[in-house]
């Protein structure tokens, strides 16, 4: 075998990942330092980071073609996962000491899945637990920039669905190259995590001075920053048991609107940000995606109703909208133990869990793009079947897509809920072997939560529960699953081909 | 709104399908003599089905095109279904007395599911349990004639995935006209049903005379016919409670390779009834189906083992074999209740309801050909996406499969696996605001084991139960989606389309 994929050229540039990933370590050590915690958990693999990084920086480095960007894309993901759980190891507290939970932990966060395995979150100190945070925002960045900067000359599903919003909403006109446009949505996703945060402690700071001393009087400057990298990374891990529950209603709702933003296309907030409102308007997955919540949402909130679970008032809307655009935004924040909830709202929840936000964002799962696209073909082709002779494209804001994109958009699709149906399967049959006891809809849950990358699930794995209880085979295959449904399946299953090496 | 379809000619064809239905009613009205049953439950649908029939019929016909032909087969399973309950309600005798069950029993026949409602088998006159039988095995012939005749016209998923088949192997070369190859299939149908039927009492006769008494005493004339034409069918249905589990070890292996050859092409069948094997050997769809049942019944084989569920030998190849072929063919048999096997060979089961047998049988499902597609289109995709420039068409048994049809396969099964989703949380839901309790499990096995017209599931609906404890408005739900999923989904969604009725 003669391997023709010229892996030198990405490993160099994952040795620039690892490089910058030495900044990050740096800030937590200094963190650390400020609140008196040990430094070491951070300085191991800082150094470790950087010394790697300028290594393999080194090795000398050509124009990436399609292997190679995949190979970049499935060995970054992996490294940082294993780079960000060396910290859980050595601060050594908890259930994060051991190495397959710490692992599990770091891949959820740099996956921005959300899914923990923390049990009692005040024996972690607080840079440990403020890294789990900065874990999910890189990986949110990482996935915008991947979209916007990488994804989009490969000609894979991810990637045509890409090319698709290319060509309806001219992506590639923002500015001339890729690189710059990665860099203009990497600054707009900085200053909207901004943003976020001066709202949240701003509530904090306005309270008192307006005579609402409530108002939010838990959000310190610390969690105020800890939320906002996770809001708008549409991530969900959160320094609190209790998740946004932990905080006032004001601050639920500010958190509403920032994972709404969070899981929309960032082209439609850049043009949105200068003041032109026709692209969102324009948008048919826009109308779509909101759609989705609100829908979503008076369902969940009739079957609330009819439970006699919350009277008709602000506190029912509240727990309704802030639960239904967690998942839907693949989040998975919480401000209540939906797990308590009857049949119907779980199962709604768990559906939502499928959908996803807009394509061009930090969101996970399939993504409100895709199933448009799936919808009209459908539609599309039960007029074809009545009328063979008609040629009629399918349209999305008034552009066709071409056919090769929508079966692209149909296999990413079809792939994915087989993927889901597999690991529901495997969950219930391992820990069934390993004596964990485990509902079928637990399985479902946690299957789906992990591998569209959402977050909590039912059950022990419920929004105020942990992953932990789950068997180590079982959180291993969880690892896998959450960094494959991250990357959008294509580029770890192409590694397992023979043609990806050889011809 | 002006209605262009031309519902005369599809109404005028379906008055011929009844006329043909009065023949078998009265078939049964003569058993019922026989067995000093009853005859006004055959006689009056006989009469209703020979007089709306030749009422029907006198209406002008023209040459069906497709719309025309999607209203009539959605039209003629609805028909026939109602048409079928009849008997059970005016039999008047245990649950399928009531409107509600009668209708499931009679679509679950047509459809040929085979998901009961019965509760006490003994209850119930002979010609009645016949009934349910041939039901079944007229749903598996309208299937075959369908699938070679009719559907084959269209340009729907179904139909060109037979196309595929036109052009892989020739159906249309067997006769020179459509109705020819039908008529065809349906005598290899019939010859095959004969034939087992001949197998099964053969047995019967012999035991006593080979003096091996038990080789099949239970196995009567009645019952070999009874098994006959649910097996060829795929169906499922049986006249006892333990379905073929109530009879002797070599009967099960006869029935085994029964159920194997009706989920095969029947143009493979053909070409191999007439000496040529070489098409059989050739086929990968062939070699795929084998290697599902053979591979699933290892796996299922292995995990009893260990689970101690049976010692190694005959029994256990025998149960093993029996339950995995029963469901990948979509049959639905039991020789045992694999509803009290572990969580690992349950699953696999369930993960078994949604392969299904080859395409141009009796067999329901998603069907092996349709998975072949999607899993060789998929890494055809992974190959193109690390070579861009490489044009690589699909291949099957050696011809290129266009892309358009590939995209329609991608669809059918995309939709089946969504329906199926969106059915079990209907039913767990529908169940719990009903006081039923419902698994979850249960539910999942119930909404594919219905909507893939497999018959089975878990819970009380397992092999030896029944689904009547669900709730009328889950048996109605169900009724429907054994409809849409026996004509394909496509015909039912077609209709629901407003381009159908008008442009
Ligand atoms: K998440
Ligand atoms: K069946």
């Amino acid at each position: 075998m003669r391997i023709r994929v010229d892996w030198r050229t990405s490993v160099s540039v994952l040795g620039t990942i690892l490089k910058i990933l030495a900044l990050p370590l740096a800030s937590m050590a200094a963190l650390a330092l400020f609140y008196s915690e040990p430094l070491v958990p951070f300085l191991v693999p800082f150094a470790g980071s950087l010394l790697a990084g300028v290594g393999l920086e080194r090795i000398e480095r050509d124009e990436p073609g399609p292997r190679e960007a995949f190979l970049l894309v499935a060995s970054a993901w992996l490294a940082v996962a294993l780079v960000g759980a060396i910290p859980f190891v050595l601060a050594g507290q908890g259930t994060l000491a051991d190495p397959v939970n710490a692992l599990f932990e770091s891949m959820s966060g740099i996956t921005t899945t959300g899914a923990t395995v923390v049990g009692r979150f005040e024996i972690h100190g607080r840079a440990i637990l403020m890294w789990r945070q900065v874990l999910q925002w890189l990986g949110g960045l990482g996935i915008l920039v991947l979209a916007v900067g990488l994804l989009s000359e490969l000609s894979v599903s991810g990637a045509q669905l890409m090319e698709t919003e290319t060509r309806t909403q001219d992506v590639t006109k923002l500015t001339p190259r890729m690189a710059g446009t990665a860099r203009l949505l990497g600054g707009l996703y900085l200053g909207l995590t901004a943003l976020l945060a001066a709202l949240l402690y701003g509530l904090h700071l306005l309270g008192p001075r307006i005579g609402v001393p409530d108002l939010a009087p838990e959000m310190t400057l610390y969690d105020a920053v800890a939320h906002a990298l996770t809001t708008i990374a549409t991530a969900g891990f959160s320094p609190h048991a209790k998740s946004v529950g932990a905080f006032s209603p004001a601050v639920q709702w500010v958190v509403v609107v920032g994972m709404f933003v969070g899981a929309t296309n960032f082209v439609l907030l850049y043009h949105l940000s200068r003041g032109d409102t026709t692209r969102i308007r324009d948008s048919e997955e826009f109308r779509v995606y909101l759609g989705v919540v609100v829908g979503g949402a008076l369902v969940v909130g009739a079957m609330l109703v009819l439970d006699g679970e919350y009277p008709l008032g602000e506190e029912l809307v509240r727990a309704t909208l802030f639960q239904v655009t967690s998942i839907v935004t693949t989040t998975g924040y919480a401000t209540v133990d939906f797990d308590l909830w009857s049949a119907g709202p779980r199962h709604v929840l768990f559906l939502g869990m499928f959908v996803g936000g807009m394509a061009g964002s930090t969101t996970c799962s399939i993504k409100t793009l895709r199933w448009l696209v799936v919808g009209k073909t459908f539609r599309r082709d039960l007029f074809t079947a009545v009328h063979p002779r008609a040629i009629k494209p399918v349209r999305l804001s008034g552009a066709a897509i071409d056919e090769d994109t929508i079966r692209d958009i149909y296999a990413y699709t079809l792939v994915s809920v087989v993927i889901f149906g597999l690991l529901t399967v495997f969950v219930v049959v391992d820990a069934s072997r390993a004596g964990v006891e485990v509902t079928e809809f637990g399985a479902m849950g946690a299957a789906a939560s992990t591998f569209l990358n959402i977050g909590p699930a039912f059950g022990f794995a419920g929004p105020y529960g942990s992953y932990e209880p789950f068997p180590d085979s079982t959180k291993l295959v969880m690892v896998v699953m959450m960094w494959v449904g991250r990357i959008e399946i294509f580029p770890v299953l192409a590694l397992l081909t023979r043609s990806f090496w050889e011809s």
